[in-house]
């Protein structure tokens, strides 16, 4: 059994070890964020993403299929978006198969918490920036007792931050900040449908981006002053005003804001 | 220009789109601790790693080479260790890109603040574990006055802690995380040489990390309960007592420290 990351969404940001895997694979149980890619007609693809329309699977249910189908001869890949480790739930699918006496390999992949910024121009750090970012999960939201993050220790922190699964949230979000003492003037950037051709990035600050109509998952939003330091290189041919604060560019550069932003 | 995260170490984690770009490329431009891969012999190979025994090269003096070749015509990769944008320095050189008129692709690649922990069995999330991960550079020790980490936010914060760049400073910031309120029994990992057969783990707690000898970079630090979830898949024929606590484990499973834990 191979547990692969399949990075953010675009393909070409698959690992070269991830597409051997694929291409030699006899099934491929794949998440719904995972990419999508050619794969030789004769591998079968069992899509057991856990929300939209289709039937539900567990987390057992899908530990169960890998092990069911490893066990009777066939080569497995567990194809997850992003990372395998990232919000993933991938130790306790490779728990399962070690268990059952399988071999396991995992291939790390691009984290969207990464990935998305970086194609959409923002940096998680920057030099004189920050010298810290913070991946959070917002699928509990500030207040639930299930959560575990502190969010004052968060607010307090500073540096980067980077939310998956905080659309439904962000409002939430983004008051647990301000309530934790956070600058209401950190800008905050929204995207959507990160790497892919449906990409749309919005930029706010921590005052406004509660506020925001419309966010629809997947969305990875980036909280901090890195934000401000975005250079749009795939729109470099549209020159704006230069954002207030931009310390990590060059001297050199104009640092540029893209049309959706 | 390309502007390419070469991951953590391993080839196989090169991305398909890197090795495309490196296929392709006149001149590459690479970091010390970026990956070795092999390349037409008629490629360029320009070394700028900061550290090490050879002359050294100032970002600014990286950015010029990098302009000057685009500018002559050449096709350069901008090949860096880990992700375009953590420590990296990525958007200065997007910066003077965009400065001199050039177009520029980024590339993400697997960070070795994620790549390297997945392959030593660490997962950074996991499942009733923790929430979120914060990836720090401790290149500025705590108490420096040019750091801008505030170590009291970050032991309060808990959930999973990635320290790159500590080995120096290993001593001082288990200190300031102790100091800060993180219980001394928070297990950490320490790995070198991540992803490559050179590897080595070492397991601690807060309060036994500092007085690690022999830790030589580059090594990547865990600190938080998810050490304590780590499943050696790569050492699978060697069972050991289980841990004290791995509630991110499947029932089913037996969860195995290493030979090198």
């Amino acid at each position: 059994v191979a547990l692969v990351g399949g990075g953010p969404g675009d393909p070409g940001l698959l690992t070269v070890r991830a597409r051997q895997l694929l291409a030699g694979a006899d099934v491929v149980v794949r998440d719904r964020l995972a990419p999508h890619m050619a794969l030789p007609l004769d591998v079968e693809v069992i899509e057991v993403g856990k929300t939209g329309g289709g039937p539900s699977w567990s987390q057992r249910d899908i530990e169960a299929l890998m092990v069911e189908r490893a066990l009777a001869g066939n080569r497995v890949v567990r194809l997850k978006g992003g990372d395998v480790h990232v919000f993933a739930r991938g130790i306790e699918e490779v728990a399962a198969c070690l268990a059952a006496g399988l071999p396991v390999e995992v291939v790390p992949g691009v984290s969207s918490a990464l990935g998305v910024p970086a194609l959409a121009g923002i940096p998680v750090t920057a030099q004189g920036v920050t010298q810290s970012f913070t991946v959070v999960s917002a699928h509990l939201p500030p207040g639930d007792p299930r959560s575990t993050v502190d969010w004052d220790a968060l607010a307090r922190l500073g540096g980067t931050l980077v939310l998956l699964m905080s659309t439904a949230r962000l409002a939430a979000v983004c008051d647990a900040l301000l309530a934790g003492g956070r600058d209401p003037q950190t800008p905050v950037a929204v995207v959507e449908d990160g790497t892919l051709s449906s990409e749309r990035v919005t930029i706010a600050t921590l005052a406004t981006a509660g506020q925001l109509a419309h966010v629809q998952p997947p969305a990875v939003v980036v909280v901090g002053e890195v934000v401000a330091a975005r250079l749009d290189h795939r729109h470099p041919a549209v020159p704006a005003a230069p954002p207030a604060t931009s310390p990590a560019a060059s001297p050199a550069a104009s640092p540029a804001t893209s049309p959706d932003a």
